[in-house]
């Protein structure tokens, strides 16, 4: 009995789900595969011995049709950063159990920057007990901060949310003659990446007109000029920002308003980059100003999935599976990109050392000189990610999701 | 010169568009228009003068199929609220001279609660002073609270992106094993429409779980109660709130940490009623909590149009023109529902002062016992306003708009 065990771990995407899709496809076509489980939240199943069998319903193509358009992670995850064997011992001993009570021969875990780190302890963990399995990693972050790959799944469908978000606010935002300007809060802790991708919006559009990411150092007077210069030109202003910028001293700017502030239950407020530089706008221009902050909407936004970034999703899962039936351990798929336009790419495999507690973020020539928009580089680079129409099954006018 | 005059006012929603495409279409296809203006920013473009012709451009059928699917108002609105003839008389003589010189003989307004109040006001005085102009309203609004009409053009599309935007929500909140809810704040001062329409993602997931209308007076212990007992059913629990629930009192529960709470710049904080219930829960319950505001993104989301909605707006800008084109003026065109399965609706037209200032709740009995859910009566309301799949005009993988 052979079986291949498959985790899904960090936070959600459009498309975590459709790399699911393409390892269980590979499985069920190879004539190798005897099982297929799925272990629940992440590395935490393989440590409480919690897998569930998959292969059974996603004989169903419709199923399998269905697993490819419901976001987020259909097996559920966890935010686990695992230690060291010799820090953690019975957590490798109850994982390695669990992995060969089931008759595991492969174990694909798809996950980030942590998730691939983990993918490396483990296989090492495995060839140094001389253990008779697989392991490997496929990518999944809607950050796009993964090194080793031109991006990653789940980066194209959150851009197209964020793009397709900016178009429609625009349209709302235009429609008084009153100057007004509407912050937008992306994504993006360190990376500018998701906030870039508002960019694509523009086509037909002046909007957004300023774009602040982590890469360059937040300045407020510069910001309030910006801002200035571009009310002189429209009385409609919108404009993204990371929800990571930071003062020159290193500051997070949604720290900015934190200092002193409490609630009616004395807890500090936690306020968001766009929300002080509402308040700061509101101010220091006296405008009419608000802030929106794009949430986890921008991240399990699956009828708006980029059908490039579904289908690179389905075959990075492909390969790191075929990888594993080949007998490699340790390394994670990864995609290539061949040509721009028209839009090619390979697929492949590093050692997930290469990926592990890396960190990729915005060259500074995509950025422009004043670092408050992207230059052409930026745009060809997004373009084919976002490409795609509404992939999402409908019934009854709503997406439908598939639930293990 | 025979010409017709459109104007949009009020709030976006998705369907504005779809309206004027409805009273464009009558207006190129009846033989007796020669041409078709637009007015800029509501009535704001009337006395100003700043009228545009739309005519020839809707001439070509590819830019009228592109305007059903643009959301917000294409021509501009405004959120002016007229006063009476007497208070302000320039202004209603500005008015009939823009409409004059441009040889008007037909005004539709597209509007709310305020603009039917406008095209009562506009009637009335052009019959007094025995204008040859017909003036008509054609609703619209997200909330949904307009009388005399079995529901708002705008409501279905705004409906379906809640709902949509919830079941996405459900796959994201429900990822991780740790107890944690999620609060989502939807659109809606006085009345629970919108917020009920979460509802319609349930289908296949418990979520939402909870729902609270401003039609039902809030209360914090009995909310903390509700949460408790979900909590012990699932560790993710997902909820929505209306923007305007109040306490017994009549305060809204918005307002409840706006005492005292300033920011860096000395300014009172306008905390939403998510953002309260997320802090009352990590004080009271002590788990994880967060809440989302659905914003500007509920009422403009275009590429999740209804198409129930958008066929019915386009119908209503046909109604209310056929009916100006017959000499009748002061009137609204309205929806009728004849059946809710097979679902089928009549138009027809009904006073303009039958709608203006007034405001429809939920029926009590449509709403459940504890106040904090929906009965199947509302289901089955809402579940043809929704029908449809995605409509808009992709190209480069994002929606295409129109621009006037």
């Amino acid at each position: 009995m052979k079986s291949l065990v498959i985790a899904q771990s960090g936070g959600p995407t459009a498309a975590i789900n459709a790399t699911l899709t393409g390892i269980v496809e590979r499985a069920l076509t190879c004539g190798e595969v005897d099982k297929i489980y799925g272990a629940r939240y992440g590395v935490k199943g393989l440590i409480k011995n919690e897998l569930v069998e998959i292969g059974e319903i996603l004989s169903n193509p419709d199923s399998l049709n269905r697993l490819i358009h419901t976001p987020s992670a259909s097996l559920g995850s966890c935010r686990v950063k695992l230690g060291a064997p010799e820090k953690c011992p019975a957590d490798y001993e109850a994982m390695f159990n669990s992995l060969s009570s089931c008759g595991a021969k492969w174990f694909i875990c798809i996950g980030g920057n942590d998730s691939m780190d983990t993918v490396a302890k483990l296989s090492d963990y495995s060839k140094a007990k001389g253990l008779d399995i697989s392991i490997m990693g496929a990518p999944k972050t809607v950050d796009n901060d993964l090194c080793g790959m031109d991006h990653s799944p789940g980066f194209g469908s959150a851009a197209k949310y964020i793009a397709t978000t900016f178009s429609e606010l625009w349209c709302d935002c235009r429609v008084y003659d009153i100057p007004a300007v509407t912050i937008v809060e992306v994504m993006g802790r360190h990376v500018g990446w998701l906030t870039a991708s508002a960019v694509m919006s523009k086509e037909g559009s002046p909007a957004p007109q300023l774009i602040y990411m982590p890469e360059i150092p937040f300045d407020n007077a510069r910001f309030i000029k910006d801002i200035k210069a571009e009310l002189e030109k429209n009385p409609a202003v919108l404009i993204a920002v990371s929800e990571g910028i930071r003062y020159e001293n290193g500051s997070f700017v949604g720290e900015a308003s934190q200092s002193g502030i409490t609630d009616i239950f004395g807890h500090k407020y936690l306020t968001g980059a766009a929300r002080v530089l509402e308040e700061l706008l509101r101010a220091e221009v006296g405008c009419k100003a608000r802030s929106i902050v794009l949430s986890l909407m921008q991240r399990c936004a699956g009828h708006l999935a980029s059908s490039n970034d579904l289908t690179e999703a389905r075959l990075l899962g492909a390969t790191a599976f075929d990888r594993a039936l080949k007998g490699h351990s340790g390394e994670v798929a990864v995609i290539n990109r061949i040509s721009d336009d028209p839009y090619r790419v390979s697929y492949s495999a590093i050692s997930a050392n290469e990926i592990a507690n890396k960190e990729r973020a915005i060259p500074r020539k995509w950025i422009n000189e004043r670092g408050n928009g992207v230059t052409d580089e930026m745009i060809c680079y997004l373009k084919p990610l976002i490409y795609g129409g509404f992939g999402s099954e409908i019934r009854n006018g709503l997406p439908v999701h598939i639930e293990f």
